[in-house]
């Protein structure tokens, strides 16, 4: 089929033209396929057995978890230290070869300590689960089958490469498991312990949330910014939420100024760009409509 | 890199501590990856040809029929034998090994005796989205493009299960649903026929919902509870939806005790936590805005 | 287990009474799996290394690229073929076996030769995603995990096949990209270059809607119709989005004969059934709300 | 790298000139890994649990068979309905479409209906391995470690087909074995019960060779043919070994005509074209050698 | 297609009457998938790199070999433990569940500990292998071509586990490789350092042959019994072959007193059953023939 | 399982002072795995449909071909590099990077544009097969199932490597089919056109064998050398067989100043040291043996 020919040669074109292709202008940047394999292991290391087909009956942990430890760690250090060197030659810093890759293995490292703290946080998770639904029958179904906690689950990893300034994996593991939830997480928020995201489609958390003990979100919940110019970056743009506060669906709340305070209940579709004292109950007149009868 | 051997220790105390490993604590639970695929499975037994690569063609159902029924057959006796020894041990029934097994396999040849039936009311969920989306062109679209139209799938076998008091299993096929197309179906709802969810994304419908026939909805409709009280987990807390009811996009109808009587239509974004009479039109304020000039 | 006997044959009973088999009924329709498989080779065509685990680095271009677009070739023609048949049978013309082979032939080889003009578009929809989120770091971040980025590559491919009256596989391809993006982007949309959504959750862009350059959409935003009567299928149902709007998150814009004007901005949760001159804010009034102190 | 094209120019021109293209030229013919899966499903279906990983510790065995059974037919009827339409193109008699496949699935049958007595004579030649060599610790090692053992089973099953008359399967499922082995036994052999190849490598058992009970051969025996002049073909060309017979390693039996009599003992590189009585022992004067001290 | 269920039927029986069904009678044994994904794993690890397709050349070996070490080790402890309890219930001694598997893990860790003396010693066949055969170019060329090599790697391996009296594996391991070269050297066999096998392909080497250093076999040399009988397994029925000797193609010593003196050479086609002093040159008279002109 | 940290340690150290870990020392070699793959694709490539499950009906051989050609062409072209790199450093000529790299596309490119000219000449073989084997039915017959057409057929792709002086590779190749076949054909022999070797296990044919039309070849033949000192590795070791030679099971073939003369026929287990003239049959004395009768 000599008429593809001519395809093959645009494509390369574009290719020499246009570039973004990955390697070629650079690092090698980790790929959504690798940090998806990564993602995938991880779980089944924190919570073994509840994610692969193939259960953990007949492997002595004590093999299994160090196998895992060093493969999962061969693939991250790779990626970290890809992410780093492109960070190192757009941003502030630098490092040659070797040092990339130092610092990438300290930080894997540093990762894998931290792994048994995230462990603690997300049984904490798990019993604002269990506690928040009434539908919940177990903690061992919120692990199998509650997306919000999944959500969260990654949010706590990646939200440990954020803190380190890791360019791209963060995000990448926030976004893997948006496109599964439908929660979008960004890595750089920070929450508290016993947080719970029923249902969860369509909840946005933005970079600069700060979000207390206790909370609790419902789907569509929008944490967002009022502004989104490009230079304002770097400031607060998303609000503060104190602790024991309930968020119902669809509400949004926006700014970097605004604060809920503690033990507040904001009601479904509430639109709120302003602050909310303690213990207040915040309800929308959204219940108003307009009623006719059919013919 | 003798660095990870304290990470190594640390994970297995933290395995030895906290637990949350299937299964060293007790039965052998369902895996994520193990309900996924016997949800892939059971997709190509129940429209042959429309999900896998390799079409039919040269297959004779006659032998691709029976190899298919016996080999999810395996995986869900395996996978439902465990949710009841763990629903046994829990709850307040028991079965010992062999009695858990019997009542394994019987709940599943039932599951395979009323897959033609599913398959009936399927047809007619078909007929109904071809009828109700003017963008669809055949319902060989429906099949292979509606995500609405899979939720549905999805949730008729999950309510099977749920039916049969089956833990963990009909949650973990509805959120697995949930995960690839926004639509939250919760397994305990009951749906009558010709059923239709347009988009889909962020659609909740609650654990005690009941709706009839001809219901048609669009995304983001939540048909949720106004309390989310532990102890009111045996309430009835979700909505009735008559036969011949449409709502729209984005609407919320709340409360055990709200009825949306036959023939109604639920505009777009309205809020409801009290009963509607048959035949009303119900539609938001929401319509109002302002606006005002860019300098 | 003679027990399952009566199933299979129940059900061997229901492929041949109710059918909705792929293809015993006809042409040999494309499968789900397939078409996502011919997207993920799309993919890493488009945008080389950044999908696939295996870099591309001691990979010539000049040879994977032609064996890519030979594989992803004989995928298309293959589904393209079916589909058309399909649609020969059941629509206004018709082709033969060898005409409907060589219509997909034709069909494929445009495809391909588009896609150099098709990642120049993707090329200047990544700089307006970098520009119009302040947290986005790179382009690269861009391409790796920004969902609405994805949803919009798919879109401009699906659209090619679209715009050749191709059944099937342009849906197909747009709801795989909704499943994991929860987008909703027909492929009958126009929509031109500098396009940007973010976050995305719940976005649906209808049949016939019609978008400029430099729009940016928020998660939530409905572009939807009135009328969702089937008679109606072949009229504009779906509003025009002029060059330069912005549109905040769950906003619905409703109707084919609604114009948002150029530079509007449309703020979030507005809900709009009719048009708005150019360079207006239209903002809802929902910020109105009410409050009470918990006890 | 357009230096390839003329090669792929080159290489069509000679699959449309010498042909030899499986299958544009008539039927579809069994490919080698086709009858290589069938084979490797078959030998865990006799001996459950000795060839895969995955034990059948937790498969009800009986689901697991007759989900075997059913995929295994799949394959075998597909195969040998190609075979068989080859073989009634070329041959005497002819079938067209549906009788090639009315024919095929009765073969099939009937060899699902034989395995049965296949393995009870594997039973037995599974004891007869047992007994006659004294480094064989169990029946099980000879299962799991007796390429003697493996290349009867498969012998016992390709003759099968053989006495059929299928073209091409049993010949490549003997090949199979033969590479895995370097024990080529034609299919077309007939071979009493009790038999055992000790080592086997460069064991040759000609297509009409007849061989009695408890007969064992060691490693390099041939049982072949004088005469190999294509228009022999129908004749018998190898020999006839009766019951309870032993040939020692590397002895060559040649001829249509010669018969080894019953509770014969051939010895090792023993050359025979003649027939010997019962109860004899030939033993080489291969024993004669000569010697010189070096330097 | 109801005709198969007679074999069904028939063949469940079979399973119930015969039995040889792994592993419903005991011990779950090794499969023969088992070992030989471990023999693979166990080739990388000797050799990293030489074997796989995906190179090592990003990998850290100080990541890689503890994965490798930590995966292998758990399967071959399962697998060892199986053969231990199936040792236990036939053999003299006894090992309840845990002393079997505290048993294996000391076996595995003694195994793992002897790998670097295993490497050092196939160092030196290696070198044996370059210096013996005038076709080698390069000690590379003898790892990744030379089936003598391959043979002797696996020898030194499963030689471990016999001297362990492990039942099963050792047998599978020379199992494999013999099915790979050709080469079938039981691996009870003693073998000294730099030892080689050139060509190879139909070699046996018996239980209790013991061999020098400085060996070198070609092709279809046979080192055997003279006696077979069951009651004779635990006597030395294999020949002694001293250091340096050399044993040409197709050779054959027989018998457990038969021995080789240091510094040998034995032709091709020798056939030897008695003892031959050292630095002696032994010849075939196979060297006479007859000759006829044709027509 | 801190007991394996010593073996882990063990191992790392012997990695760092035997070294053999590919590709720590030079260049990347090629792995086994990687010329199987290679191997396999070639296989497919010479006979479609004949090797692969999937076979080729629905695929357009003008879209296959080139995928397959540039999918391997990016393969070899590797392996050849790294082969001529390797070649280059121990060598007596020398090419850098980037010289090496082109060489090897130079090559590669070649030996597609031979490939042709092999399918020629391996249809000749194929009707050498057919006329010389009484047992084959068809050709087809002789594609699926004879090893020693397996064997031919690698041979000739193994010689273009081979003449072009590329290390490792061809020798790789040739190991690869030997292991599957038991045929041991070096790839620097010369073999004429309409070749066969039937059976074939343990056939040898050393390096500098010269081997004329027409030439058949039983199982068992060595065509080998006298003298295996390392220092006559460039002299003519193996013997030269003129046209229309046939040379029975077993038969030995011995020294680079031996010829078989045109016509000549080599009878089984004949063992040669010097030339035979022309259309001479020459048969082994090996016939003559002892018997006597048991008790």
């Amino acid at each position: 089929m000599h008429m593809l020919e001519k395809s093959i040669d645009l494509l390369i074109n574009s290719y020499n033209s246009i570039g973004l292709v990955n390697h070629r202008e650079g690092e090698k940047l980790p790929s959504k396929d690798s940090i998806a394999h990564i993602l995938y292991s991880l779980d089944e290391l924190i919570f073994p057995g509840f994610r692969e087909t193939t259960g953990i009956e007949h492997t002595d942990l004590t093999l299994s978890t160090p196998e895992k430890i060093y493969h999962i760690a061969g693939e991250l250090i790779r990626d970290v230290e890809g992410s780093i060197a492109f960070s190192s030659r757009n941003g502030s810093f630098s490092c040659g070869r070797e040092g990339c890759h130092a610092a990438a293995e300290l930080i894997v490292r540093d990762f894998f300590e931290e792994l048994p703290l995230i462990r603690s946080l997300l049984a904490l998770d798990l019993q604002a689960a269990f506690r928040g639904d009434p539908a919940a029958k177990s903690t061992q179904e919120v692990i199998v089958s509650y997306p919000g906690f999944e959500a969260i689950m990654v949010y706590r990893m990646a939200h440990f490469f954020w803190t380190r300034e890791i360019p791209l994996i963060p995000r990448m593991m926030s976004e893997l498991v948006h496109g599964r939830t439908g929660i979008d997480i960004h890595p750089g928020a920070e929450i508290g312990e016993s947080f719970f995201i029923d249902h969860g489609t369509g909840v946005v958390i933005g970079e600069t949330t700060i979000i207390g003990k206790n909370v609790k979100l419902y789907q569509g919940v929008t944490l967002g910014a009022l502004s989104v110019k490009k230079e304002e970056a770097n400031k607060k743009r998303h609000p503060t939420i104190e602790d024991d506060v309930t968020i119902y669906s669809n509400a949004a709340i926006l700014g970097g100024e605004t604060v809920i305070g503690r033990g507040c209940i904001i009601g479904g579709n509430v639109w709120l760009t302003s602050s909310v004292p303690s213990n207040t109950v915040v309800y929308s007149r959204m219940g108003e409509y307009n009623e006719k009868a059919l013919k």
